[in-house]
């Protein structure tokens, strides 16, 4: 099959790789219907992570499953699913609790390389979840979207207990953040502000549901915040970048008790301990259980009620996958859909 | 009047200070029946923390109100009281979610050092909680504790979110710490364990509700409480030290999902921001709310539900406050209370 190889930083190429294999009873191979580019990918690819090998690209998925392992009893070869990141049992004490990812048995699901035409998912039953049925055409990216950004979005708003009667800001205006506006505002925030200086971006929170725009960014921004908040800072904070000037914005925009919702991946951070004493806020997050948000998302998005696949602003055939590489690292392209 | 003075690393006296006046409308003036020494005012008397000038110390207290500015109304004369080391209008919209010490308006109390006869407490009505009478001497210790150290360890419970079902543990095994088992175990938690190497104190957390001891640190007892709970890790765990190797033995302890409440106040902490994230935890903490706890505190101490006075293993006239700043130092008490 084709598939998308990180060789060094900027050098993505799409090359043959072996087909996968169920490996283990519980697995499932599916045909990948459509993947994309995570901004965590671009961490690879400017080789700010090391890269030591050649390594196969791509953790969001959605496709049609044509293998089962003997043990998979939930889904059968022709379902169309949506699968998180992060395999898991989804029978433990930890994924009852809705923290798949950090399930005993967890394992990352993007080890495949899901950026392929074919993936091998393990523990099926515990990570994937099958659509009522085939899809239209126009509701692929937003399934898609759900397999990551969406559900991570999703989880740094309910991390941050957005809903009635609060005011959340969003630190970070990618297709996460985006994606977190357009929770918070499903969730039934009062006011959900986007922190943005894109001007597309700011339409497309716009249309997510944010209320207000804030431009400025560090000390600047968590100003703003406070203005907009009659001095008090935001009930809720999404930190959704993973940068120490963002998770410090993040901070210092939360009133006392106060929830922050950190959805980025770390890099650099270090988070001082006496200033967060003294903010009194709430802070949770990590990678998102993405598993725990997929049936309610997914139905949302099969009843239309929300449409997150318009985070994706470019689509490309998976042929072209150094290409969509470029767009986002030359931030050409907010997130880019690869049809295999 | 008499108060304990603080003039450099060590040197702790008891001099003639000026007798406290009403300064502005809002405040009270009470004396002072019993104070005590915090485990934070050793950074000072440890030279941890800068002392540039002699300074008045002390922050916990009880008394009875002596003064009341004009605008004072919750409270007259002759009322016997509990107060916050955080003085707050109690009005505002952190004040009325249970954040007091992040009210634009909180002043803290201790800067008028209440290791002394008698203390100046702004926003009286704000701060200060009326008993419903004169209580019982032997009531007094335990009062006393609600004004700081069970008020924190409370707030530390709450933050870790223990009560039924949950397994709780807790580092730290100073007044704080000693109260956050006293806490859990009201909030019923099912399972209360705590981290100690000391037999008074461990003797102690048992009659608060300890249902196990773990005496290893570190890597050790993080893998301790992880054996004690399937493996998966404690639901709630309670930080009431302050220092880095507590802080990640908190968050090595929690499960994914879980909730750590952190009372000790950092002394140069600082969070990794990888290893946070991939916790999944919940981390919630600072300057303890008191004056929302004082409430329900209150009535459980004079009902004799709980004995939280049980941390005050040494009882001092103030004028032996030298010798009461020695005996925590060198770790011969707990924690020691003093009397005008």
């Amino acid at each position: 099959m084709r598939g998308v190889v990180l060789h060094a930083p900027g050098d993505v190429r799409v090359e043959h790789r072996e087909d996968p294999q169920i490996l283990k009873p519980t697995d499932a191979v599916i045909r990948v219907t459509a993947a994309c580019v995570c901004g965590s990918d671009l961490w690879d690819y400017r080789g700010i992570n090391t890269v030591e090998q050649p390594t196969p690209m791509g953790h969001e998925y959605i496709g049609v499953v044509e293998q089962i392992g003997e043990q998979v009893t939930s889904l059968k070869p022709g379902d169309f699913v949506v699968g998180s990141f992060w395999a898991s049992d989804n029978t433990c004490e930890i994924c009852q609790a809705g923290y798949q990812p950090g399930c005993p048995h967890a394992e990352y699901v993007g080890l495949g390389g899901a950026q392929a035409e074919r993936l091998r998912v393990p523990q099926a039953d515990g990570t994937l979840v099958a659509t009522p049925g085939e899809p239209d055409a126009d509701l692929v990216p937003s399934l898609l979207a759900a397999s990551d950004v969406l559900g991570t979005g999703w989880f740094g708003a309910s991390a941050a207990e957005a809903g009635p009667g609060k005011t959340v800001a969003v630190v970070g205006d990618g297709a996460v953040g985006l994606s977190a506006v357009l929770a918070a505002s499903q969730l039934g925030a009062d006011r959900v502000i986007a922190m943005s200086r894109h001007a597309d971006r700011q339409a497309l929170a716009r249309e997510f549901g944010a209320t207000d725009i804030v431009t400025e960014r560090g000390d600047a921004g968590i100003a703003k915040i406070k203005e907009l908040t009659n001095g008090y800072g935001a009930h809720s904070v999404v930190e959704a970048v993973g940068t120490q000037e963002a998770m410090m914005q993040a901070l210092g925009s939360v009133r006392p008790g106060g929830h922050v919702g950190y959805v980025g991946v770390p890099h650099g951070i270090a988070i001082p301990g006496e200033p967060l004493f003294f903010t009194l806020s709430h802070l949770h997050g990590g990678p998102a259980p993405v598993r725990a948000f997929l049936p309610d998302l997914i139905e949302r998005i099969w009843n239309r009620r929300i449409d997150p696949g318009r985070v994706f602003d470019l689509d490309l055939p998976l042929d072209e996958a150094a290409e969509a590489y470029r767009a986002m690292d030359e931030r050409r392209a907010t997130k880019v859909l690869l049809r295999p």
